[in-house]
């Protein structure tokens, strides 16, 4: 019976049989260490005499072996006296190095060989820190009663408003891929109230940043029944802390490798009204800069002890036509960016729920309301006041390890140049 | 405070706040029953005089409402001496009638409407099943360390052999819509050895039929360091089982609407050979006839009480490149359909896993190496023997509640001809 790295510590002292890939062989005067690595940590292998190597005589790294020896506790976990037997033999060398510490190579070349480059400790902690993430969100709303959805991802008009959709050519129709699953997440608050959904989205923007890909995993929540956007903050905040609560518990070692730090939730996230946002950073436009949110971050950091920062209020003409205004200043919206390290991680509000509210939003927008027909009926009737937010996963991750590009965060991204692996 | 629906039976006697959608209104000669539906459960109001349904004058059904008044447990849970509000009124009749206990529509008109008919009991039924596969599905699957991953949907290539694939428009380049997450589940066996994934797949199949969609959820599993295609089954299972138990025990309501039995998955699920199944049914061609289907589903819940049956050991000219020979009959492959009821629900085997087997499987099927490269240099760089299985989420929703149709176990179906809404 093979075991698993992870459940040594509890059999020291006994002989086992374990299995994985060679990451390292390190030749010293009288004694060879070899690393073998499997699905979720490493055991380092002590071989004291050239006999016991013979089996792996000719092979490259990463060939795949079964190691059967003594667990010895002291002074750190070691496998004694093995006997190794190859499962799957590597010939050729593999395409990139993953025997040091770090990774030390250039992005293209991680991301060309990424079925490879991701067998590396630093790589797959960042997606066992994703998964972490996607049950710690998933739990959450779980917990607090809402249903989870799977909406269409080919759609036959463009959602929110047009531009930068992907089209599919649908037996010979245009069809476009799902820029968000917005439209549908709302319509289900008619059904269930409450509802979230995990999945992909795509957005054709042409832009080559470390901060944009074309495919990412949005994590969308939607909920009825509320009195304003307060509530919706008040679901986000703890769904975040549910994620954080998750990576923490089951991703201590990722995190230690990683370097990273998680950051608290305080009980209570500041919040700011985009116009007094506006006045602290002396800034005119409707919409933040990127240096306007470093300054409310550190603004954040520094008067209230907190990473994150609600700004609310952001003015509707910046807001998708189904956001709803602030009834006492209508040219602003009900609605949130939430800030985290002085960069917008989530955004979310409260939606119109009438219908007539929609045909007015739709008609001093110039969008045409036939294409929306299927989605105006739902409003038409009976809609409660809702709302809801996205969170990007990618992104979630990337900023909460301090990765330095959204693809580093992505298992395989696809960009303006990358369709593959 | 609002109440749900099912925080009720602790609250009797109490005067209570609940909210929802005006479901039906019954007069009768001294009181009228309103019932409100809620996004979890319904709760019958009893109206005694005419001056407190006067909020409720000129509305139609699925108005959205609060109502405060006394819960009453006998001889079944009302709220008394009812006060209503307002939140949302409907001015014009919805457009299919949801307040009779069965949706009878034509299926057409129930799918332009998905939006509202969805609202209906037996309709909602059905996702909220679906919602607590998938949670019986991953958490079964994190009990065994499995990883959660998130695989890209637009794809330079064909993955499993080139047709009824969409095309998108990438920046110019024509990408494909993923068939499936094959290779890239399969090459994570290489990171996390154990890896699962939710989401949708795209067939460009032009099937008009009622077990065809466009567009399915599909879930896919694969694992490492197997023996056989054994292991796997046995894996598929204990998720199986993971999703019945976590249907039945948060669907019981759900269920007995739809008038659903859950299957019991046997200690043992009997198991068939290809060459048995073949001598069984009189047939000869390399794949199974849904009559014969019919008749093994028959024949294992006559001889075996079993309502699952696996049929193992299918011809190889009937899988795709990747599957694994039976060593001892290199005709027939390591691989299984799992038949629920007589049909199809699952199909899994075990991969190759050795590189130079891979290049004599394709060039043997005359399918070019260079698209697949870096799949391929995967198994050039250490792979252990796996495999794995996938679930179409709607169609073992659709079997598991006898629904006829897979279009009404899909929440927006997209078919031949339906791209909305």
């Amino acid at each position: 019976m093979r075991l698993r790295s992870y459940e040594l510590p509890t059999h020291v002292g006994e002989q086992v049989t374990v299995a994985g890939w060679i990451q390292s062989i390190r030749r010293l005067a009288k004694v060879t260490f070899v690393v073998v690595r499997d699905g979720w940590g490493t055991i380092q292998i002590v071989v004291a005499s050239e006999a016991r190597l013979a089996p792996l005589d000719g092979l490259e790294l990463e060939s795949v072996v079964e190691v059967t020896g003594t667990v010895v506790g002291e002074p750190q976990l070691e496998l004694h006296a093995p006997a190794f037997a190859v499962i799957a033999p590597v010939t050729t060398p593999v395409p990139v190095l993953l025997s040091k510490k770090q990774l030390d190579v250039p992005l293209p070349t991680l991301l060309d060989h990424g079925g490879v480059t991701t067998r590396h400790p630093t790589r797959r902690a960042v997606f066992r820190t994703a998964a972490a993430a996607m049950r710690g969100f998933r739990r959450t709303l779980d917990g607090l009663a809402f249903t989870e959805i799977q909406s269409p991802k080919l759609v036959g008009g463009a959602t929110e408003g047009g531009a930068n959709v992907f089209t599919v050519d649908y037996f010979g129709t245009p069809a476009y891929l799902a820029q968000s699953p917005q439209l549908y997440k709302q319509t289900m608050v008619g059904v269930y109230e409450r509802v979230y959904e995990v999945g992909p989205v795509f957005r054709a923007e042409p832009h080559d940043t470390a901060r944009h890909i074309n495919q990412y995993t949005s994590l969308d929540v939607e909920l009825g029944f509320i009195a304003s956007h307060t509530d919706v903050m008040a679901v986000l905040v703890s769904v975040l802390r549910g994620m954080l609560d998750e990576v923490q518990a089951s991703c201590a070692a990722e995190l230690a490798l990683l370097g990273a730090t998680l950051p608290e939730v305080p009980a209570c996230v500041p919040e700011l009204h985009f116009i007094d946002a506006q006045a602290m950073l002396g800034e005119a436009e409707p919409d933040l800069s990127p240096e306007g949110e470093r300054t409310i971050g550190a603004w954040a950091r520094d008067s209230h002890a907190s990473e994150f920062v609600f700004v609310v209020g952001y003015p509707m003409v910046k807001r998708p036509f189904y956001t709803h205004p602030d009834p006492e200043r209508p040219a602003h919206s009900r609605s949130f960016d939430l800030l985290f390290r002085g960069t917008e991680l989530v955004t979310g509000g409260q939606r119109l729920h009438r219908h007539a509210d929609y045909l007015a939003a739709l008609a001093a927008r110039g969008i045409s309301a036939a294409p929306l027909a299927s989605y105006l009926e739902v409003f038409a009737s009976g809609m409660p006041p809702h709302g809801g937010f996205a969170i990007g996963l990618e992104r979630f991750v990337m900023q909460l390890l301090g990765l330095t590009n959204i693809r580093l965060a992505t298992l395989f991204p696809r960009d303006l140049t990358r369709l593959s692996p």
